[in-house]
Order: structure tokens, then C-alpha cells, then sequence
């Protein structure tokens, strides 16, 4: 049976070009990158190779990219290591009510630690609510954390618009974006954001699972989570896993380069190809905004429970998610956050999308969707 | 020209069947282990498969391995876990003066956060100093961290004397281990030692960089590091590194199985015959005690300084290190500890096997020592 995955923002199958620059870093050039030898040096220049091509993509320094073993990370060292850093200044961290959970749990954490956090709510179209968030910016704010793409919904946040208000309000304060969802897939660049932090994520993008980077915008102090060895300015310890950074970079530069806009345009096509089938199915309602990042659509279908509808698909050879992979099978509290009421909360699908997708994988997905909904509304009965 | 790599305990070259392991993950079993169709399933079991790889290494079950981004990662989980999770009990943290700088660094930071951090002194042999290691044991101690062996001398310590002391003493206390040299390369039971917690790495045994992993015994409780999924437990959350997880059974199942002292017979037999002859060259001294894992040489060359020494042997194809390769080119606060002058200190190499290491490597690196004291310890003048 042929594969149609379509939970490409759960995680991608590593490209090529990745996979193999990892294997040659894994028999080849395997020395430590901290060695004064050679073949530590060869190693080195392997990694500031990578940080270079993630730097460039991004239109920033190379200095300010940190590398970590992944978007969790990245995002727990913004959320942890600025307020440690700033808690003199204040107490006030504000984050968005659908972020994903390692800044969302993060941001709990640090209310248990005695941080005044607070969670910005969003619209019904799952946007960060401008005029609630402008009334949460006291200048007792430190951080600021809003990611640029909702991860179950696609939903678009107006992060420049964003960061423009921190900056103008708390001019102490510092502005991350978790860009997890958007890199490679929109162009992003911090600067012209206005983003002082910004999360990426190797295994989005046809990398390895184990392997993010960390912008900081040259002169942003944060503290390490990480403590022990001199490795990447102290501020992430630890021997630089060679192998998946430069697959990192191999899958960047085949996502970013040469031209980003020959990637979105096909998902763009995709996108239209499908939502066109999918409202014309009954029972199926759109849950993202209809601005949302093509890469993901997320439905809800009426009367069919998430995992019921996802275990029919994958017997078809279709691969969606039911909501977050982090969060397996536990209610969405992103659908939640925009008001979704609870029988299209537990009713709903990610679709998300990569480059490598074609209309037949669409085709597959109208077709399961359909005989699912023939069999499964019948079978199952109300839930309690 | 031949490479000699005798620099293994600063990384070692990812062995065959944990880099296929890994690019098979990469390309064929890409799933995210937390998805809940088929094809995240598949990753997942391979990653429990790895897990109980791991496991049965150190004859615990599975449930108690919690995989990280390294070692370095493991180390900070315990410190920070341990003392954040025990501080209502006491504040008195205890680790020795010559631990990896993931530990040592660590325990810095939680003195700069209020613990009662102390460094138990070695002998000169680099072995923790059990009369004042015991005196420093009060009943506000709340974690102890001995590393198994040391990673520049390979000095073994008296883990299992030390866990009795800390558990006959200080029954709230927790005692950890970072074996990250000692596994694969000696049997460490954490049981058996009476370790609560214990460190182990991937790459120091032909895994990959950028994976390890932390025993935590059933019921000692830390708090995580990382906060955000669902995954292991919530204690390390952040999609599964697969691939490297993979390569870590793969490259485990190849060093432990079936028969562990097969690699290390090999070992202690490079190591004699390298040791016969590092001894008879004159202003060669050896600083490893005589009991060390025969992995590690660490010795000093009267007269020139370690990075000249290293260049010299790297144009031979000999490669060897400074110190630890964390520390990159600074002076080792190890041997300092251990009370060595300066001269030797500053003089120092660290030479390390792996099972893929000959006779013939010893041979060049001889052949490289003698030819190097001949010409450098002219040609270098006295350090000021």
C-alpha cells in the first residue's frame, strides 16, 4: 500500500541530502569539534558550515546562532534563561494561550517559580487578540514569547505588529518567536520581525529529530540552561552533535535555498487542491483561518472522534494527527483557547504538508475521509 | 599517511551498525515516536528497543532510563533536578574536585543560587580522599555526585565505598554517578554500585554526538530540566532524537554484548604494551594511577608544552589530546587537584583507546614521543 503522509508538522522523513551529510559526519568526520587536532578541527568547520547556512536562511550573524538538541530546548532556554536574567527588572512574562507546550509549560513552571505570567488569549481564528495582549505590556514585563505559527491550526500570528508593541512598551523586555512551524516554510527573518529570540527546529524541515537552533539577537542576554564546557560561548554546553547539526544544514539549505518561494507555491496548490475538497464534504468543518500557513489544514468531522477517523485513514495508507503529537491523544487546548466547542475539538484533524506531497497523496485523503464518514458516523455511537 | 586516533575518550568514530542504525531511522522508520498511527509507532518501538538495550547494559529495567541530548544534559538534569526536587530536606550538595565540567559547572551555579555546594579533594592519585570525602557528609546533604572515572586520568573512584557512606549517612540524600567514561568500558551495575542516578553517553562508545542517557532509580524523584510534552514521562519532554537513540542501542549492543570482557582484554593488552614503553622513555612520566581503566593514558613529556607535543604527533598521523576536550586548551583543573607541578600540568597529553585501536597506533604514537623530544624540547624555550 502506498504512503500518504500528511503529518509533516508531527515531524518529516529526513531528506536525502540530510541523511547522508549525518552519515558522513558519523564514519568520516567524526572528531570532537572542541579537539585542537585536526580532525576536531575538520569537525568544527563542518558545524560553522551549518551555522552559517541556518544563519544566512535567517539573514543574520552566524555568532548569534545557537545550536540545541531541538525546538523544546530552544524554547526552554528563551523562556528560563531570559527570565533568570531579567528577573531584576520584573517579574511579567507573557506568553500566548496556544503556544506549543514547551513554552506553554515552561511559562507554568515559571509561574510556579514565582513569575507573574500571564497567557494572552486568542480570536475564534486562532490569532493572538491585539487589543487584550496591548492591556498584559506593563512595564514590569520581561519577556514576551508568541510563535509565529500555530502548530495544530496553521494560524498566522501578527508577530511583527507584536514586537513592535513590546519594544514601544517595555523597552527592557525581551521578544522571542517560536518559529517552529514557520521556518522554511515563510520567509522569517528576526530582524525584520523585530524579534530579539527565535526557535527552529531541524525535524520540521526534513532534518534529524534531535536538533534546533536558538537566534539571539547580538547583545539579548540570557542565561545558559545548560552548564559545563566552553562549547558554543558557554551558552550551550555539551559536545555539538556534528552529525545532526550538519544535516541540519543540508536539510535548510535544500528547504531555504535557492528560492523559498518554489516550495511555497507548490503547498500553495496543494492547499487550494484540498481545502476546495474538503468543503465540499459534508460534516467537515475548516478549523483554521482562512489566512493560515498552507503546510497545515485542520478539520473537524462531524460526529467521528479524532483517533476513530486517524485509525481509518492510516488503513487506507493516510497519515494525519489527531492533535499535537507532544501531546498524544490528550484534548487540544488550542482548538479550546479559540472557543471551538467540544464536539469539534474531539472531532478534529491536522493535515499538514511537506514538499514532497503530491495531489495523489490529497486524493487518498478525500477518499478515506469520505468512506469514514459512509462508516464510521453510523458505527459510533454519541459520546456521553 | 595512517591515522592513529587515540583521542577516544574526547569522541570516537560512530562504528557501522549504529550509523546504519541511524540513517535507516532518518530515512526509512522517520515517524515521531509520539504520533499515534502505524508509522509513529514504528519509531517509538525502536526507540523502547533502544531503551531496553540500554537497560539491560546496566541490569535495571527500562522504565528507569530517561534518554538525553548527552551527557552533559544528563549531568544538569541530576544537579538541577536533584537539588531543585530536595531543597525543603537540606542544601548541602557534595561533588569532587575533579568531576566532568557539566558537573562542576553546575554545582558553581547552584552555589550563585544559594546551595551549600562542596568539592571533595582527591589524593594525589586523582582518588576521591574518603576521610574527607566522609567528613564533609552532614544530614543536610541532599545529592552527592562522584563521577565512575575520570575522564583525563582515567582515575577510578570507590563508587560503590562512597554510595554505602552517602546512604548509611545521609539517608535523604541522592547519589549519582557520571559514568560517561566508565560505560562500555568496565561492568557498572547501578545497583550494584548503590548509584541512584547514573550518566551514561553515547559518543565515547561509537554512538553518535548529541545522545545519552540518565538512570534514575525507581522512586528517587528529580524534577526535569525541560518542560513541555508528554514525553518519558514528562521528566525529558522534546520529540525522541530517534536516530541517535537507535545508534546508541546499536552502538551499546556492539560494546557490551555479548561479552564485555572480550573488548576490555583487548584493552588492558594495549594498554601494557603501551605503558612498557611510554616508561622507558626518559622525561616521559605517567600521572594515571596504576589502577586506571587501562582506556585512558594520561602522562606528561618533561620540557614541552602540550599543544606543541600535539601538533608534533598530528603531523605523524597521531592524534592525542590537551585535557579534556571541553576545556579546549585551557589549563586542566584535574591534574591541579591532584596537586601535580605546574610543568607537568602544562605538559600534559591524554591518550585514549577504543577496541578499534593496534599495536601499530602505539607504535606511531612512540615512534612520534621520541621524535618529538628529540626536536622540540630544543627548539622550545622555558615557559616565563
Amino acid at each position: 500500500m502506498n504512503i500518504h503522509y500528511l503529518d509533516n508538522s508531527a515531524t518529516t522523513q529526513v531528506c536525502k541530502e540530510a541523511a547522508d551529510a549525518a552519515y558522513r559526519m558519523m564514519r568520516e568526520n567524526y572528531g570532537n569539534p572542541s579537539s585542537l587536532h585536526k580532525i576536531g578541527i575538520q569537525a568544527e568547520k563542518a558545524v560553522e558550515e551549518a551555522r552559517g547556512i541556518i544563519a544566512d536562511s535567517l539573514s543574520v550573524q552566524p555568532k548569534t546562532i545557537c545550536f540545541t538538541s531541538g525546538g523544546t530546548e530552544a524554547n526552554n532556554t528563551v523562556l528560563f534563561g531570559a527570565a533568570q536574567a531579567l528577573k531584576r527588572r520584573g517579574d511579567r512574562v507573557i506568553v500566548s494561550a496556544i503556544e506549543h507546550s514547551s513554552v506553554y509549560e515552561s511559562a507554568k513552571r515559571l509561574s510556579e517559580l514565582g513569575y507573574d505570567v500571564q497567557f494572552a488569549p486568542v480570536t475564534e481564528q486562532g490569532i493572538v487578540d491585539i487589543d487584550v495582549f496591548k492591556a498584559l505590556l506593563t512595564d514590569k514585563t520581561i519577556l514576551v514569547s508568541i510563535m509565529t505559527v500555530n502548530n495544530e491550526t496553521g494560524a498566522v500570528q501578527p508577530i511583527e505588529r507584536i514586537a513592535k508593541l513590546v519594544h514601544k512598551n517595555c523597552p527592557e523586555a525581551l521578544f522571542h518567536t517560536d518559529a517552529v512551524q514557520a521556518y522554511g516554510k515563510m520567509p522569517i527573518r528576526p530582524k525584520k520581525l523585530g524579534a530579539d529570540l527565535m526557535s527552529v527546529s531541524a525535524h520540521k524541515i526534513h532534518g534529524a529529530k534531535g536538533c534546533g537552533a536558538l537566534y539571539i539577537r547580538d547583545g539579548a542576554r540570557i542565561l545558559p540552561l545548560l552548564y559545563g564546557g566552553e562549547q558554543q560561548k558557554k551558552l550551550r554546553p555539551g559536545t555539538e552533535s556534528a552529525p545532526l547539526i550538519a544535516a541540519f544544514g543540508a536539510a535548510a539549505a535544500a528547504a531555504v535555498f535557492p528560492d523559498l518561494s518554489h516550495h511555497t507555491d507548490q503547498i500553495k496548490e496543494l492547499n487550494r487542491y484540498a481545502l476546495d475538497q474538503l468543503q465540499a464534504i459534508d460534516g467537515i468543518s475548516v478549523n483554521s483561518p482562512i489566512d493560515a500557513l498552507p503546510y497545515i489544514i485542520n478539520i473537524s468531522v462531524a460526529g467521528i472522534r479524532s483517533e476513530t477517523m486517524l485509525h481509518h485513514l492510516e488503513e487506507k495508507g493516510v497519515y494525519v494527527s489527531s492533535s499535537s503529537a507532544c501531546a498524544k491523544g490528550k484534548r487540544s487546548y488550542v482548538l479550546e483557547a479559540m472557543g471551538l466547542p467540544d464536539d469539534r475539538i474531539d472531532s478534529s484533524l491536522r493535515i499538514s504538508f511537506s514538499r514532497y506531497n503530491t495531489t495523489e497523496d490529497i486524493d487518498a485523503l478525500i477518499e478515506g475521509l469520505k468512506s469514514g464518514i459512509a462508516t464510521l458516523q453510523k458505527k459510533q455511537k454519541p459520546s456521553p
